[in-house]
């Protein structure tokens, strides 16, 4: 029978996808499991204390204005306190050229709006991250995938890309990518930003990991390499807390005007109090006190990690080696099913998220695997990991 | 000279609408001038002095969980405490049931999102909420204006309209509606129910105002009337805070599957730490306190305007007297444009919204005007009807 309404529903709806991946982590609830499916925060690195004082310091400071209706393009003290911060990225703007939303996931979706007409083609990088995918999806894209090494993308197969169709913008996780861990080299940054101007293309730079990182040096944004070709957006969720949902962008002046114009039809604003709780974090040195714990507390875990998978994976397996951020990626040799492999390490009390949800056609993706490092603790990672090389090695051997 | 990515831009993109009364209440921020032109609460009905202690209830109780990434549906404490908020309307649901958004404007904008298909027709009454209609008109579609009377939309208009034409949903303020202050009437929701039942239609039931309610008696939701043909929209903007940004719905089960999936892509789930807030508020008492200090501190100011309006606008005009809520609709004799009044209103300090931007027709509208009455004190109200009063006699004499 169909459902009541079911004729009700836009064209739209039709094409957008549903998250395939909570189907199969349903069971990462289960008692004893240890989860390294996840993409969150661990809870430890949240400032609780120094909550009590900064929403002390809010209603002191800001009153009503902290809880009335407030600006589209965001709350002014909380937009100039993302100048200094963007200014230690080397990027340069006002906080007039900054439009705050509800985490990145919603600049993201906003942007899809504002660019997307049913069918025009969104280059990606291989793999790419999932949540954008799903925003996009709902304005009815094409997908162009461009070819990637362990440098990012590769300019020649983007050129190629650009030449062959019209590509309505060019979406990369630049830094530490989710699902890989991988960062677009600085020479890489150089060669593309190249491509894209020579192109007159649009570049999404999305960056949410770079603070996170444990070792070598800062590359700076894409953006900083082809800012008229850039839209640079980015999150206080990983340097911060995620439940406040605080995003924001920088985009070339014509789409930042549309993307305030889709913003006020869609929520009017962002939470006025969740950013006047990120600005006293930011202006009151808690994000400079707390950045290097979150740091501290995540190195050893991604340590952890990789010296486990040194020690337990079998033969023909390869990972990345990210200098920060939340993933390590996993591929295992040709043949290897990681949904299959994902079924075992359950029943071992190890879980993850199979790699091929992250790729445009899953046959692409089907010996992947996502890890995640920054959840569970050190004893945790390496148990997790010893369970998932046993299972690894069984499966080699089947 | 076309700004760069101009072409870049969606074909939805070019059917927003931009907000129009934006450029005209410029001069509202004008010193000396006297505001009945907004729609927002007044800051003295904000409980900032029990959110010093409802912030450390939230800390101490919920710690980590509302910093953290959550469901989509919503913070479940919040969802419960709706339960009881919704369950004091009559409306009787379960947590389950209720999804959470970010302020209604967010809810308007995700069923636009899920229901049309660009070409579909909406069905409005006459005048609407502007902010609806810039959250649909992303999404392309017609409108279809009903015809409306003192006790709000005429269940034969409605009827002609749904034997005539495929209508996607019926938006409708049922309670002290924005722009005009009316309420539908009970009879007239049953009559209203009869015919959506009949025609197996939606209905958009946009409910922010009822909670203000300053004299008469509670009249039951519209959802109560036809709760399987119902979107039922409310928010906690009026009674607690618009800055928290917190709306919620109920919905058909198809329906509401589908706002989830939207909302998952759209922004992944709404601010956390909010929603812990106005749990706290809700559960810890506050708001059956504050909810009364608000009523009356905007009731005498209502009751002065309406004074004011009998003592001083001339013969010809005529306005609602609502039972609650934040705005009087004022109708000038045919002829009168509303529009040129404003100017000449604020030379005399005193802005309003003319009425004719909450017409899908302008020409509709043109002799109307909508004014606020909860932000500006008594005396500054009747100052500012005053001069209204002269303004419209001078120009009648014109």
């Amino acid at each position: 029978m169909t459902q009541q309404f079911q004729d009700f529903l836009s064209k739209r709806t039709l094409s957008m996808r549903k998250n395939q991946i909570r189907e199969i982590l349903k069971v990462v609830s289960q008692p004893g499991m240890i989860s390294l499916a996840g993409g969150i925060p661990a809870p430890e690195t949240f400032p609780i204390e120094d909550l009590y004082r900064i929403n002390e310091t809010v209603l002191n400071r800001y009153g009503a204005a902290a809880l009335q209706y407030d600006l589209t393009e965001g709350f002014t003290p909380f937009r100039e306190a993302l100048v200094s911060y963007l200014g230690a990225k080397e990027i340069d703007v006002s906080a007039d050229e900054i439009l705050v939303f509800n985490g990145s996931q919603s600049v993201l979706d906003t942007l899809g709006k504002v660019l997307i007409t049913p069918g025009d083609t969104i280059a990606l990088e291989t793999p790419s991250y999932l949540g954008a995918i799903s925003a996009f999806s709902a304005y009815e894209p094409s997908y162009a995938s461009i070819a990637t090494d362990d440098e990012g993308i590769l300019p020649e197969s983007l050129e190629e890309t650009l030449d062959r169709q019209r590509v309505k913008f060019i979406y990369l996780v630049t830094t530490f990518q989710n699902p890989t861990g991988r960062t677009l080299s600085a020479a890489r940054r150089q060669q593309v930003a190249e491509v894209v101007k020579r192109h007159g293309a649009l570049v999404v730079e999305d960056d949410p990991y770079s603070d996170l990182r444990y070792r070598g040096e800062a590359v700076p944004p894409f953006y900083t390499y082809a800012p008229e070709n850039t839209v640079y957006v980015s999150t206080v969720s990983k340097v911060f807390a995620p439940g406040l949902r605080l995003g924001f962008c920088i985009a070339p002046p014509l789409i930042k005007e549309w993307l305030y114009t889709a913003k006020q039809g869609a929520d009017l604003h962002s939470n006025t109090y969740a950013q006047a709780l990120a600005t006293e974090y930011i202006c009151g040195g808690y994000l400079d006190k707390q950045l290097p714990r979150i740091i501290e507390l995540y190195r050893p875990r991604q340590e952890a990690m990789l010296a486990a998978l040194d020690a337990n994976m079998p033969a023909g397996y390869r990972w990345t080696k990210p200098d920060g951020g939340m993933f390590i990626w996993v591929e295992g040799p040709d043949g290897v099913d990681a949904e299959a492999l994902y079924w075992k390490a359950v029943e071992q009390k190890v879980a993850f998220v199979p790699g091929k949800y992250f790729f445009i056609d899953p046959a692409d993706g089907l010996p992947t695997m996502r890890l995640n490092f920054t959840r569970a603790h050190e004893e945790a990672i390496v148990k997790a990991i010893g369970n998932l090389g046993q299972v690894a090695r069984e499966f080699a051997s089947e």
